[in-house]
């Protein structure tokens, strides 16, 4: 059973402030509630039809699929939604690759790139504050459980760029080729928005443009996808770092 | 002005079957439809709100944002719809990569993978049968034009693999560390279906097995998305090949 006070409060956590105002997100389907119900993240409820997720009972709610379509989020609803609590932001102090996004907006892209992090083995993401929420349920949904293993905070990304020590790296159109140029262990990499890019304010605080050699035809209106060039370029700090050890 | 038997013929081509029928796709939005103009597609009919392609008027129909919505497969329609005829596969014949996907079934990755076909000059682009149709109209618009400059077929994969006298690379969890692999210019690279990934009967014609190094904790679910590896491989076989050449 699904009280409808519940069902007003689910679907009420699409919206970041309603998010922010319980301090809940949402998350669904076994194998990303699975991985968050094992990780920092306290779970708050759990709705299931038939799942066991060996969690203390008297946060489980049973129901039948016809409960689930109503507080879904997803067009094919999977065997479980759960309720999560916003823990605290933290940054992990550690030597190693920071990624910084400055105003990613798509929510499959900020779940790709959440992925791309975990598989890189990145702690720490630091993203703008008018990037899209990471608890957004599509964005949830997009990191299949990875969301548990990297730290994620917002903030005035100027204001943190600006204190930080760290050499600055920036994805430019007409940055110096990733695979020749040299790029420290530790340091941020600046990812910017999918249409413009990074912006000019933060554009002047990047200590080196870097890019991805195009192979293809000349054409200039054509550019990788964010998600894409973020895979790359993490994946070339890492080789080289790799390669030096 | 849209007739009735345009809708019902437009509406059609959501099908596969329908679109091989009519040998008809669509494409919408200004830039998808301006690269194709300009490529080796034939432009069938275009129907636009105002935007002025300067294409032969005969094939140009006029029509309002009402009549769009009618016939676009956005949930927010573009300036233009256009319908483009379906080319006769061709492979060109060239020393180079080409890529090989078996069994891909979402058409956002295989959108996704054409554009970096396009980035990286991958001429040629080989799906198994079983994988999602290229002017299905969900990739046509996730390939961004990208679809006019790289050629895809269509085969019985295996068959094309047993025939072929270049080296077979593919993506594996368990291969040998791309960073690390020696790969050669001219060769196939085969990455598999979204959950399952190469099938056993490729698998076993495959030369060379190969990975992404896996830099975060230990964690025995986790995989790349199909697309995001396809970038990191392509970016690596292509980056071999930069150094050396």
């Amino acid at each position: 059973m699904v009280s409808k006070s519940q069902i007003k409060l689910i679907t009420s956590l699409a919206q970041k402030k309603y998010r922010y105002k319980h301090g809940l997100f949402v998350a669904e389907g076994f194998k990303t509630i699975n991985e968050l119900i094992n990780s920092k993240f306290s779970l708050n409820r759990l709705f299931t039809i038939s799942a066991d997720f060996g969690v203390d009972s008297s946060k489980v709610q049973k129901l039948d699929e016809k409960e689930l379509k109503k507080i879904s989020f997803l067009k094919t609803p999977q065997t479980a939604l759960a309720l999560f609590e916003i823990p605290e932001e933290e940054i992990v102090q550690e030597e190693s690759l920071i990624l910084a996004l400055d105003g990613i907006r798509d929510p499959g892209n900020l779940g790709t790139i959440i992925r791309l992090c975990d598989w890189f083995g990145i702690k720490n993401l630091v993203c703008s504050n008018d990037s899209v929420d990471c608890f957004n349920p599509k964005v949830v949904q997009a990191t299949m459980g990875s969301l548990a293993r990297v730290n994620i905070s917002y903030c005035e990304l100027k204001m943190y760029l600006e204190k930080s020590d760290l050499p600055v790296y920036g994805a430019f159109m007409e940055g110096e080729n990733i695979y020749k140029a040299e790029v420290f262990k530790n340091g941020i990499l600046v990812m910017g928005n999918e249409a413009n890019g990074i912006s000019a304010e933060i554009e002047a605080l990047i200590n080196e443009k870097i890019s991805i050699p195009r192979f293809g035809e000349l054409n200039e209106t054509e550019s990788l996808n964010v998600a894409t060039a973020t895979a790359i370029l993490l994946s070339e700090f890492k080789r080289k770092n790799f390669s030096n050890s």
